[in-house]
């Protein structure tokens, strides 16, 4: 018998409560108890965006809404700059790509964030830039974006929008849509909101609107134009991933009744304490300078040769799955996220599993506790 | 939000798998289908009660097949003997009273066992002796009974019978009804077994259904002659738990294909684990001599004048319940439970949990770390 559990960036664990509404009978999507149903989650979304604007929902993954952001907003040739702190950075060059778009690649070192100087050059040097497309919070490094500061960048050029990728970082820390002047701002169901994947989240500022109607990119299933009208009438344009928006309705009441910015302070808690137990333990995390709160790259110690021993130790022997490094990062980084349903006893239980699996590997240099002990201090004083 | 943890004896966890079932579809227990079901919980009860004996089951809690056991094998004025070594312990003697029996009391100091040589006196100052009634496992204190030489003692008399009450005890640790000559082996579900309370199973063997045909103390419900008829032909008497029953199916398959040597060293890796954390606290265990490896009962250390403010923070602060002291150790102990759907984690979490509580209620002379770190010490040598 052994028992599991889930510290990776999606999905993330999801609460009971919501587990137990999969049980429920399912609702058809052309009723007036989905229209209420969503008539709720439409308000309770613009609570989480932080916005006045609509959260359109698409039965996609996060890297639908992603491809709807360039084929609605976007035109044949269209400049637009994208951050690639990583393999979600690079995701934007490639769909751009693969649209037509010209985009003009700002390309950083893992570990380390683009800054807002980086994107002010690039503006500058392409004055004809109608987009910056990039991530708030790098998943495959654990490096957050200055996003507000690239997003004010961004709406004081009337020929330019901003769309961010918030796959890992709505729901996790502070992102004013409308304030900071987000013109696009993208999630999925998997992470923050809790839930199981197949749902996404995307909304869209005026100024965004305004582009999508000079859009000449062809699209049929992510018209955005058609989600907006359907959604006014409680609605979406194709079938709904009607459980997920289910459960929606659930975990976006959760976050409400928790408050957004406890929530905020929560994932800041449980980052604090990781960290605290990394560093006990000897290790180092990837991000230096700007790691995201939502998960903590950590490098895999010299002491060990194989570093894919590390994430696959911890799930087969202890049951715990955190994520490895992807790409060139395999073997080099080990990923524990901390991020949506997760709470204190999770980063024990993390921590603890590493302790055991770093031992089990050879990297022998700590006590057994030093690594849970600094959690339950930083816990303790938070 | 806060995840919420159970450490207590009872209810213990149920496995996810085994809540997944409570939504399917109910089965009434008058059909085939049921029978079928029963056929096979009968034959892997068996396997966990070690029998070739019927196991029978009861919609009541443990305690309703401790009043079964008494009222179905004994007469008025028996001479039986209760080992008290705790609240269960003491139960067994008011049972016995309530029916008009002549229990004579073997009562120990709360944390110490009864030993075979108090039982061996008592039976040769009362040779007219029907019946040993005892826990295997005394929830109360943590104390585990000699249960196997006990009933070597007994079954040497032709004129008395062993009933033992396994509620925490029975897929704890080992057990042999057969081998060992246990006459009465009790059980509830909401223990070792796994499973949401409201359903008991009780076994006799031969010696005991000949008790049973002497027996004059009224009883209805509780007619076990009536059950073992039923279960002969895969019923019960009458409308059996049927949900719990259904969940029992599903951890009688988990304990058989884990093994239930497996399942006790699991228990016992469990409870030197917790053992290990607790000792490292500078904390004592009020069994000092035959402390049962279902539970880990600890001494309130005196620094802490609220002693009922231990489990108290654990479960309203940190959300992992544990249990408190009864009666008399009411606020003098508090109970670390490590049986049934229990992993090496959950002990983390205990312990861990238990490291902030009691830096909260000014218990300070350890280091953060202390007792998760002699956990992880203890968990990495087993």
């Amino acid at each position: 018998m052994k028992k599991t559990y889930l510290l990776t960036p999606g999905p993330t664990p999801i609460p009971e409560n919501v587990l137990a509404l999969s049980a429920k009978p399912i609702l058809h999507h052309r009723t007036p108890q989905f229209v209420k149903l969503m008539e709720d989650v439409k308000v309770q979304l613009k609570y989480v965006f932080q916005t006045k604007n609509d959260v359109l929902l698409l039965a996609s993954t996060g890297t639908g809404a992603m491809d709807a952001a360039v084929t609605n907003l976007f035109k044949k040739g269209d400049t637009v700059i994208t951050l690639n702190a990583g393999k979600f950075g690079e995701r934007w060059t490639k769909i751009a790509k693969a649209y037509g778009l010209n985009p003009v690649e700002i390309k950083v070192e893992p570990g380390q964030s683009v800054t807002v100087g980086q994107v002010e050059q690039a503006l500058n040097k392409n004055p004809n830039t109608r987009g910056v497309l990039f991530q708030a919070s790098e998943t495959s490094t654990g490096v957050a974006m200055p996003t507000r500061e690239i997003c004010d960048l961004v709406r004081k050029r009337e020929n330019c929008i901003s769309v961010v990728d918030a796959i890992t970082a709505l729901g996790v820390f502070d992102l004013r849509m409308d304030e900071w002047g987000i013109d696009v701002l993208i999630t999925g169901s998997q992470k923050a909101l809790m839930l199981p994947p197949g749902l996404a989240c995307i909304s869209l500022s005026d100024k965004a609107w305004k582009w999508s109607e000079s859009s000449d990119i062809p699209k049929f299933y992510f018209d955005l134009a058609k989600e907006r009208k359907a959604l006014a009438k409680g609605q979406t344009a194709w079938t709904p991933a009607v459980s997920i928006i289910i459960g929606l309705q659930e975990t976006l009441k959760m976050i409400k009744d928790e408050g957004l910015e406890n929530v905020f302070k929560r994932h800041e808690t449980l980052a604090r304490a990781t960290r605290a137990g990394i560093k006990a333990l000897g290790l180092e995390m990837l991000a230096k300078d700007s790691p995201s709160i939502a998960m903590t790259a950590v490098l895999v110690p010299s002491e060990i040769k194989d570093g894919k021993g590390i994430p696959k130790t911890m799930r087969d022997k202890y049951g715990v799955t955190i994520a490895g490094g992807q790409d060139e990062l395999e073997g080099k980084i080990f990923r524990l996220t901390h991020f949506g349903y997760v709470d204190k006893f999770d980063i024990l239980i993390g921590i603890g599993a590493l302790e055991l699996t770093l031992k089990d590997l050879g990297y022998t240099k700590f006590e057994f506790g030093a690594g849970t002990g600094a959690v339950l201090k930083a816990l303790a004083s938070s």
